[in-house]
């Protein structure tokens, strides 16, 4: 059928068996081909065909409210609930969401981007509803990855314990963005296995009941044997004991079982956790045999050969320079840990993997503990380096301040995708690291301005024993930078002037220094000369050269592709309130209040003002002022 | 015996069955005596008197590593280390610390204070030391009550799946600061009651083996029933499925099922879990019979009554303030929903819980849940109000960017414990939340001046329908103000000036208020006339009035008991950059970048110079360089 032409998932109901075959098989040919040419989350929408279309049959929706964890799954839901028009504008500026978005769809009753959300959340509407005394349904879908995530488990443990009608759905295909970690994943690889005998229960009851009659406390054992039985692992004893009614595991691309199922979910008292078995890519080939998690979300590629269009990329990978270069200090510093919440492929940790297997831990979808786990590393005198992006970094926050920072511990933090992050939108944007972290006590923060002072930055951070030490570095790749073969140590917070000029200094890090460059050149041709100086660290301040530069009095710019609340150009305001300095015009350039959507990052630094055209004119504008002021 | 003259805690080695009582009694008497005078954490400390000495008698400290999680029941450890001779400082500035300190004593070898960090680090330090080859044991004792933070779930799903060697000691007395929740919780009351059933095991197998022998799928599901053995309730099939060997549980007041469960603990490989039953309070009736966690930790009390000694109060306690506010509304507002992570007495909402049992949810140390749940509840139209402490809030950082006020959802944050809180030290100040709060979009922050305007302003939350809006609140008591009998909403981002004066203003808000009254009062003593404005919302700030005193020229102060960095006055000197306006000075004075120790409010103040003296010094040198400035 054409996709486009849906308005509302209520069709579905009135659909044979044959009919919902092909459409799932509509389904599968269409995000194959949209996101060949858009990119996207291909893996888990393509695993999800069959359960969104049996959701969306079972339940009412929005009555009924699906909750997407994580919410990159959310494509076939999308294109069912009157989306599929849009599908060319998927993760574009202005154009559809990767996630669930509340303005773009009435079904969509839960915005998502980070993991383990959906069941608090899911917790909070279920007693809505009872509060209410309405009747309706509240199925939250997660991925076995998001489910080691701690708010997952945290709502478990209260929901099983409060009874609450609630219809999770385990959506478990194995892996999460990489292959997954910990014990949960063992009990649900025991659960699989374990599903064939699904029929043992009742053999068992007929064997106990051939159990010679005995007196005593033998009795007492043999009625014991008979409550075990529910304990038995193709129960689900994990989440029976948690209070749930464990359902399955089933197959989740079979609509027959996925109904059957659903239905009898729906009449359960209490909380109800049905294991889904699902196949990631399923449907095509190339996504279907990943085994590391390369087809989790991609760019472009050819549909015939599963081939990625890549556009050639001048520099390497932020993450790999920073991973590589960890891995090679390694070798000599045994000292040397890395650490990841579940990026192993993200952060390009593979190659450090293979070589220091005993040195390495994805801990799966657990920031906090991988954060605090890094501190009782350090606090026992090793090195972490935990690699973690920016985004996830949030849910760490009070395990930086209370368990690494205010015990002054020697962990290396290397937060990737720092800065606004393009297509993955508000969710993942970078952009509030500097404002949240700017504040903690004894940590040094940093951010390079090419590949070259990245690698030498790592050696920094990795040399540095008086506390914490960040390192941010956006997605994407670095310049192709001539790399030098020694590395050294940059002091720190030293800045590092980049050209100098007399009627202004514009002061910014990574990913904006060409931006204040750009601005440069246009100034120069109204013949202005600005100083551009490479503020490398965002905490501490150079302090020597911004006393030098007040003392000059020419006007300074902040750039910061962060947000300005509280960030870098709040602490130079800072400073020159701290030194009583207050005739030096300061302008700041950055993020506004206000949460910036998905797109190209060109196009959100474009919308949000920051460009070379506006840096020049705020320059200009505070260079005339100054002038001004003078004369007066 | 003498308990100052302790100096380390091998001693215990040698001592016999009766020595060991005696000391026991001996610490028991020391706290009860100690505490009744200096407060403190009574009841948690003669809950682990036991546990604690046969944890130094088996384990070798600090070669091995005892891990206290949250940290307030070391004081048992702290005696066993050499520092009975200092519990007259305790909790009291530059005295004893209330949580274990590294730099009090080299058998603190993890720093604690918020709770669920003992696994992670534990998992850290487990780590570096089988990387290093080293032989020594890592002993993370944690409570029930700790046990159900996300961090700690986190941590077992990690430690369970590498199968580290670490012995987890669960300190399970039935309550953590109030009565616990969850399904955990359950979870280990049935353990608690199974424990008796220990040799049922035996007696299973003897009937097994009676089992008439067939062939087929029954033989299998024989096979089965033999395998599910282990996971019979008594032998904690929760934390055997999460890869844990379990053991008890045991009562932790006797010594030799102490000593002789650790000694077999030591022996085993991987990780262990030893469930240890305590009794809080034990030994002091008073604190024994408490069922609530009034003796969890409190101030002065006389030994023989168990009566506190109370410190007569002006006003009503502040966290009593706002839930009894929110439950005077709650009658005519069906919306409301109350939501706390474990602080029922804490947060005052034993009335609240009383009359509306189901808009009441104490979550348990579940502070990401608790955030997030919020979000759902308010995402269905309701309107939640999360009492939550400052310094917890930390936790849920993520939760309220991404979940909260990025979905603009209309949530009611009630920031209890805002500002220094004393005795309970740097881990518990709750001076950091402007700053990770004020760069979130959508969020209102405001604290009033007293506890009149602290009614209206849980109205004007209540009332707020454009997302989410914060009011902070101190620990202690209000001041005893006239209260008014009708409740008015406060027109958001508007301040109120409280004093005029033509030489300068102070901007201040909340506990400081005073401090700037004591300042102006010694600056009129100089002839110096000032203003003072209640900046009651430090988001949005109050920019008409801003505009106005910008245009005056006169100097401005800010003063916040909360970190300067990203703080308020930032936000002054944000929005004065904001609208280009230089020519005013503006001065701020808050909590410098470090971590502030435990003591009297009032010494903490004095040490970071927050004092009127300080206030009115720097008045008056803004007031000299203006005047200096004006005459050039």
């Amino acid at each position: 059928m054409d996709l486009t032409t849906i308005t509302n998932p209520s069709f579905i109901k009135e659909l044979d068996k044959e009919q919902l075959q092909g459409l799932a098989a509509d389904i599968r040919s269409f995000l194959i081909e949209n996101l060949s040419v858009t990119g996207g989350h291909i893996g888990p929408n393509l695993g999800v065909v069959e359960l969104t279309i049996a959701l969306h049959r079972i339940f009412d929706s929005p009555t009924d409210k699906i909750l997407w964890d994580v919410g990159h799954q959310s494509y076939v839901h999308k294109i069912l609930t009157g989306r599929a028009g849009e599908f060319d504008t998927l993760r574009k500026y202005k154009g559809l969401s990767g996630f669930p978005k509340m303005s773009e769809s009435i079904h969509d009753v839960w915005e998502t981007g980070h993991s383990s959300t959906s069941l608090s959340a899911a917790m909070g509407m279920a007693v809505a509803r009872d509060i209410k005394h309405e009747k309706s349904y509240v199925i939250p879908v997660i991925g076995d990855g998001a489910l080691t995530g701690g708010m997952a488990l945290e709502a478990l443990n209260h929901i099983g314990h409060e009874k609450t009608n609630i219809t999770v759905i385990l959506n478990d295909n194995e892996m999460s963005i990489a292959p997954n970690v910990g014990a949960l994943h063992s009990i649900l690889g025991k659960l699989r296995t374990a599903g064939k005998y699904n029929n043992v229960k009742d053999e068992l009851e007929f064997i106990l009941r051939k159990i010679p009659a005995v007196g005593g406390r033998v009795a007492t054992a043999a009625e014991r044997v008979k409550d075990s039985l529910k304990y038995l692992v193709v129960n689900g004893v994990f989440f029976e004991e948690l209070g749930f009614t464990y359902l399955g595991p089933i197959d989740g691309h079979d609509f027959t079982e996925l109904e059957r199922s659903l239905q009898y979910a729906k009449k359960m008292e209490g909380p109800v956790l049905l294991h889904v078995i699902t196949k990631k890519g399923k449907g095509y080939s190339p996504a279907e045999m990943d085994k590391i998690g390369t087809w989790h979300g991609t760019g472009p590629y050819k549909i015939e050969t599963g081939d990625f269009v890549k556009s050639p990329a001048k520099g390497p990978a932020w993450s790999a320079l920073v991973s590589e270069t960890v891995r090679k200090l390694a070798r000599k510093d045994r000292r040397i840990v890395a650490i990841t919440p579940a990026m192993p492929v993200g952060s390009k940790l593979e190659s450090f993997a293979a070589e220091f297997p005993d040195r390495f831990f994805d801990v799966g979808i657990a920031e906090q503990h991988a954060t605090t786990m890094a501190a009782g590393l350090a606090a026992t005198g090793m090195k972490p380096f935990l690699a973690i992006y920016s985004t996830f970094l949030q849910r760490s926050y009070d395990q930086m301040l209370h368990d690494i920072t205010r015990q002054k511990l020697n962990v290396f933090i290397g937060i990737d995708r720092a800065g606004l992050v393009g297509a993955d939108g508000e969710t993942h944007h970078g952009v509030f690291d500097i404002a949240f972290l700017r504040h903690m006590p004894n940590l040094v923060i940093m951010m390079p301005k090419d590949e070259n002072e990245g690698q030498h930055m790592v050696k920094t951070a990795i040399e540095h024993n008086e506390g914490p030490i960040a390192m941010r570095f956006p997605r994407g790749n670095g310049y192709g930078v001539p790399m030098d073969e020694e590395l050294h140590t940059i002091p720190i917070g030293t800045w590092e002037v980049l050209k100098k000029g007399e009627e202004a200094t514009i002061l910014t890090f990574g990913t904006t220094i060409p931006m204040a460059f750009a601005a440069a050149e246009q100034m120069k041709q109204q013949g202005k000369n600005v100083s551009i100086v490479n503020a490398r660290f965002i905490k501490p301040l150079d302090t020597d050269l911004l006393d030098e530069l007040f003392k000059q009095g020419k006007p300074i710019i902040t750039i910061e592709e962060a947000v300005l609340a509280g960030g870098f150009g709040s602490a130079v305001l800072e400073y020159a309130e701290e030194v009583n300095h207050t005739s030096t015009i300061i302008e700041r350039i950055g993020i506004p209040d206000e949460f910036i959507e998905h797109g190209n990052v060109d196009d959100l630094l474009m919308e949000i003002h920051m460009t070379p055209e506006h840096v020049a004119e705020v320059t200009m504008e505070a260079i005339k002022k100054a002038a001004e002021r003078e004369t007066v």
